[in-house]
């Protein structure tokens, strides 16, 4: 067996001998994600924790109190393989969704979720709505499927429209990736559009991932109530965005139970370790953390929304999610992102969505102190940015 | 796209509609494992702690105690992403190893580096030695790989032996998986073999890859030295093990820089959580948990093996890991550990492995008095046993 001629090589194309080699590349170069506040902090010669992290979309209450409780109670089990199914996490999952667990099924985080999904289904012709989570294309090209990319204008505010989407629909499809709400700009689909497009999904026999990392913070939106009735629909669900824990990695899936059947034959084993499975467990029981979250969410998006409007030259998305996507007309949002570096606040910038020109950026609602931390730094950099083009 | 018509269905396969549907199967029922003591627990009406384990190969010494302490203290990073690429952990392996950071790729368990590494070189033809762990035959399949197996012979008392092996070598193969030492009897190949079978491996163009899962015992035998000119070497390691901390799943590679980024470039992202990197590093530096392992391990080895040689009917064989395999001739392995189960001793029943038949089961070498209270449970099946026949 010859060596890989490329390290972007796919099956079969490696036909040239190791001295030759491929392209030096860092590792996971081709994919961007935020929350790096570690390449971020040793840019800066800081602490990671010094870093106000604008950039990952994590509840800042979170994790909850019980989180740390089961955190540190499962040290005890550590010398233990956890449960190959996750048995205990998967029932109360169920019981959450009014499903039955032969429906759920556990990942390391959604991310692995995505891949599997990709590598056990072999779509040869997919659809992926953006602006849009990076790996969902990474890992259909790495099953050798044929990606097609639908964008949302932000002429229409990434309004999805499901009339537009249709001439796409007529086309060959196997399966479509989308976010609900959209991770980027965090717009909903609307409820009925979302019925249609799952119907047309069953009628015209293609997989729709309806990927709601975000949905529990508009809970009563998710698309499972659809699933009993619809095999070609996946749900992907995460617990770390709206419980804090990106630490942990965790997610799961919803689907019909044939599906989850052929995913769970294909999974690594022992996919998500016995810290994540334990706290996941606490943080579902967690009520008091739910109507905190809820309550402060209301409030404070429509504050950081309404401080974002203020400021000349930045233009804020509505957003039904704990993030705000922002445009920044005058100013590549690169240079945004330096200014507040500096000032030790990390925002993420979107020049890597597609669909996203350099002039946008996605900022994370936090608590009070942060936002207005922000705010001022933002209006800073309009300050300073207009003196530079006055002088 | 129509639905899968059978959950082991491969890609292109799926033709049947979803009324028709699969075969109903519990989740990861085609591989077995050892260590499910949650199973055994429900069976018995225990708790899981009150079960003593020797069915899965875990240092009971571990963790050790500078484990907890960054256990505890990476929570409060919990709210933050791990590093994508882990590089302080993988630093740390490097420094270990005395290789380059780039030639070291982490993973969620060595189980996830054993599909990646399959998912990424799709060898069309590859052998196994076994017995082995279950999963790089899975692995292979759902790639479409070609699975050969090679058996070593109980009569040898399983000794790898390469003049053997060579009619296999012959034949046309991209890649060979070898446990050294043997996660199933302990067995090790001698260093000479390796180094032979390395070199081969080199001037054939298939992969070595040698899963040294249980190597930290024998750290001086690792075949790490014969990375720097062998691209086609690949090493497993995992920390599980040696550390006892199969609850957490962090494993690791070692390879070829360009295998290490093509591999990169395919594994999702985030794969290792943050507790996992933080207490790995911190094992990584307990020099004292070493020496007491190394220390108990040599007597407690003997002691277990000179007790099972004592009782009639069982013949252990020589292991130069932390477990050791035992030909149980006169009865199936299944009726000692239904036995030994109303003891609350789980041990693991080898009938799963290929070219062990029903006659075999292994323990782990365990603490002092759980060593005892297994030799009892073992003479008093033996005794009962003879009693039955007699009766």
């Amino acid at each position: 067996m010859a060596m890989p001629s490329n390290y972007v090589a796919l099956a079969h194309d490696f036909s040239t001998p190791v001295e030759i080699g491929f392209e030096p590349v860092t590792l996971a170069s081709a994919r961007e994600h935020g929350g790096d506040i570690y390449g971020a902090a040793r840019a800066l010669g800081l602490a990671p924790s010094e870093i106000v992290d604008f950039s990952a979309s994590i509840n800042p209450l979170g994790p909850p109190r019980s989180a740390r409780r089961a955190f540190t109670k499962s040290y005890a089990e550590i010398s233990h393989y956890p449960h190959l199914e996750g048995s205990d996490l998967r029932e109360a999952l169920a019981r959450r969704h009014g499903l039955n667990p032969e429906k759920v099924l556990l990942g390391n985080g959604s991310a692995q979720l995505i891949y599997l999904i990709c590598r056990a289904l072999r779509p040869k012709s997919a659809l992926v709505v953006h602006p849009a989570f990076c790996e969902y294309a990474h890992a259909l090209e790495l099953v050798g499927c044929a990606v097609r990319s639908y964008r949302l204008s932000a002429d229409e505010e990434f309004r999805f429209c499901l009339t537009k989407l249709e001439p796409e629909l007529r086309r060959e499809l196997d399966l479509i990736f989308l976010a609900n709400p959209n991770s980027v700009t965090g717009g909903l689909v609307p409820r009925s559009e979302i019925e249609e497009l799952a119907s047309l999904a069953l009628r015209k026999r293609f997989f729709l991932v309806i990927d709601e990392a975000f949905i529990d913070f508009i809970e009563e939106e998710s698309a499972n109530r659809l699933l009993r009735a619809n095999p070609y629909l996946i749900i992907l669900r995460s617990l770390t965005k709206y419980y804090g824990l990106p630490g942990l990695r965790i997610g799961y899936l919803l689907g019909n139970e044939k599906i989850v059947r052929l995913l769970a034959h294909q999974q690594e084993p022992w996919s998500v370790n016995l810290p994540a499975q334990r706290v996941a467990l606490a943080c579902l029981g967690d009520e008091g953390f739910k109507s905190r979250t809820n309550r402060w969410l209301q409030g404070e998006r429509k504050f950081l929304l309404k401080g974002l409007r203020r400021i000349p030259g930045l233009l804020p998305y509505p957003s039904r999610a704990n993030f705000i996507l922002v445009g920044c007309d005058r100013s590549p949002a690169s240079e945004v992102r330096a200014f507040l570096l500096q000032r030790k606040i990390l925002i993420r910038v979107c020049d890597s969505f597609l669909g996203l020109g350099k002039n946008f950026f996605r900022v994370a609602v936090r608590r009070r102190n942060d936002n207005r931390r922000l705010l001022k730094g933002l209006e800073e950099f309009t300050k300073s940015a207009l003196c530079n083009r006055l002088s």
